[in-house]
């Protein structure tokens, strides 16, 4: 089953709105086993919106449109898609009553009768509700062609898109075709090691794929992620080559992987520190906080994470982190000794039984020949032992500092494990 | 001057890849003075990207490109176009030398001859040179028909997009009119109120934009931007009517207004401090070092950001932050009594002039009916005075906590400049 996204909106096509519905739909469209052939944007005008249904309805007869629903747009999806399948529109007593009760909770009342055109549907929609919003979702099947409408706002567009359009697709899909077709991927999670190294360990992998998988590595702060895809294949045999895949890949990496699909290496450390008891302490220079903001970015932290020090300027190092005046003067603030005195001090004053410091030149200033900027010295405790490691990170500040966060949460994670 | 946009890329219709590219084109074409009408993705299929080729140089005359070009996409876009526009390929022994250095530089020598396809180019194309990359664009212009080719790498996307489409499609637009219509948009940025505040305050705003000028608010974690957007006027024009626009609307905000553009809400309190040569600190508890890491993240925040304490736990509140007990055992850690003393408490440490204090439930656990989840309190310090104020943000945790630490900026820089 082949079909094609429009995404209706002046923003998106001006480009003050990156457009990330149209990858939301993609990803959950192609997951469903519905193929996207293509993907359009045009502004909020009728005849471009009614142009570009027509001509993606002679294409593939299946579009699924996001945006121009709902009293701000002037409904102009839903009125240009009904001129396109030649219905009249009707008003929906359902969705009436939804909106009288939207007025009444927000004390809006009685609701202004400009608001009922929102209650017209095309003769023989189906009205998908719409549980975050006021603009209901819109199926339209006729002929053989079909429109999904949905509002562009990404949270009640994606609600929707999961609750309601992709079981109906699925469901369509199976009448078609059995088994489905899909293209599905998995994927690892790497960090604290780069993409020639990855390559190396992979060796002649590749080999073992076949024409049906492909493995792309994604590099980003957060590491290299390995993502095999299977295409075009039955889903039964895509989950299996994937399986397969995976399986093969997983021991030639070891210890480098932190994770599977979109989970957090932070929250991976917080399980492994909850698991053994034990509780976590940060000493920040040039993160700032970065680091204590990713980990407390975990719902439940609090179970092992304690708090930390901020030490950006050298008077909070000596006082709040007892790192020695010598170690400063003699090997700098950007060094293996202050990155081990930062862990120990922060571990000493709260407590813990695992700390980690980070210290070193996120620039853009501040770079020296011996230390150039992205110079990072990190150092983690566990359980009374202290590791030191340095990096030079490469990118602007962002990268550096979003890198040495990274890199030192992998360090602890290998530290805990005990993995090379 | 009308045109398209189209997007090549497999990772984009299926939406393994956010189209960025798409909105970095859109705007700098709005900017330029050509109005994008749709924009388009395919997949890496020729058939597929000659037939939109097509259909976008029927509609408008002109497409921009980007994608499907290099060794990795086989060149597919060049090849599409070439059919099209029914020419021939030709070497180009400029991109041949050029290809050759490259592979010379890597020490890869001889060049495999495999790779000498990437310097045929249409017949009567200019050969834009990319500075970031291998791929070079291309400009095909032909019986009024234009198509201008560019790699679908973001970085080399832009320069080249910048250096050689802008200015040649500018040129083009000025020998067809004269003054260019333009898009323009300009930006105030609030933080600190809701949208229905700032509606309030506008009250009979809108009536004075007249029909080319548009308001849009734009509601996020960083506060509501409000953007004037003058729309399909001469550029002279546009610009008057945004400053006239910008002009009115300042003074019905007053304080709330901490910036225009992209401007950052830490740079401007970093800024401020800096002038009145003052010290900050910080003392996070739910944001976790979010407020640090919004600081220092910063270009030159050590100028004035001396460094600060997270307080995850009670117990670091009172070791670290000298909040008492008794605050603590009878107002609880999230109360305007524990957010005074931790602004006092890490000024006092740290010796500076102004401190920041946030503790809050940031969710989904821990709220109760009297402390719902997004209940936080703020203290800030500003020579000697403390003031709290308490907030419930709506939102997840993410949101919860972006909003702490940007509300909380805000309180400083109110408290500084002395704005209600």
């Amino acid at each position: 089953m082949d079909c094609e996204i429009l995404t209706v909106g002046t923003e998106l096509v001006l480009g003050l709105t990156v457009n990330t519905n149209a990858a939301d739909l993609g990803r959950a469209l192609a997951a469903a086993g519905v193929r996207v052939t293509r993907s359009t944007s045009v502004g909020d005008e009728p005849a471009l919106v009614a142009d570009a249904v027509r001509s993606a309805l002679g294409r593939t007869g299946v579009v699924i449109v996001s945006g121009g629903l709902g009293p701000t747009k002037d409904d102009l999806t839903k009125t240009a898609v009904a001129e396109v399948f030649g219905k009249r529109l009707v008003r929906d007593e359902a969705i009436v009553q939804r909106l009288r009760e939207a007025f009444r909770a927000r004390g809006v009342q009685p609701m202004p009768e400009a608001n009922l055109v929102q209650a017209d549907v095309p003769e023989g929609a189906v009205v998908l509700p719409n549980t975050r919003g006021t603009a209901p979702g819109l199926w339209i099947e006729d002929a053989g062609r079909l429109a999904v409408l949905l509002p562009g706002v990404p949270k009640e567009m994606r609600a929707l898109l999961e609750q309601e359009v992709v079981p109906r697709l699925q469901e369509r899909a199976a009448r078609a075709s059995e088994p489905r077709i899909v293209v599905k991927s998995r994927t690892l999670r790497t960090a604290g090691i780069g993409e020639s190294a990855i390559a190396d360990k992979l060796g002649e992998y590749h080999a073992l794929l076949g024409e049906h998988v492909t493995l792309a590595f994604l590099p980003s702060l957060a590491g290299t992620d390995l993502r095999l895809t299977a295409w075009n294949l039955p889903e039964p045999a895509a989950d299996a080559a994937l399986e397969k895949a995976a399986a093969a890949l997983q021991p030639k990496l070891g210890g480098r992987v932190y994770g599977a699909g979109d989970e957090d290496l932070a929250a991976v450390v917080l399980g492994l520190l909850e698991t053994a008891r034990a509780s976590l302490a940060t000493a920040e220079s040039c993160t700032g906080g970065l680091l204590g903001a990713r980990i407390t970015a975990v719902p439940g932290s609090s179970r092992a994470y304690r708090g930390g020090v901020v030490a950006y300027g050298n008077d909070v190092k000596l006082a709040a982190l007892g790192v020695s005046a010598d170690a400063l003067a003699l090997h700098g603030a950007v060094s293996e000794e202050v990155a081990r005195e930062m862990a120990s001090g922060v571990a000493g004053a709260l407590g813990v039984d695992a700390a980690i410091a980070i210290t070193g030149i996120a620039g853009p200033e501040g770079g020296t020949e011996a230390k150039p900027v992205g110079t990072v010295w990190i150092a983690v405790l566990w359980r009374d032992r202290v590791r030191a490691f340095t990096h030079v990170f490469p990118g602007d500040r962002e990268d550096v500092r979003g890198r040495a966060a990274q890199w030192a949460l992998d360090h602890l994670r290998r530290a805990i494990q005990d993995a090379p």
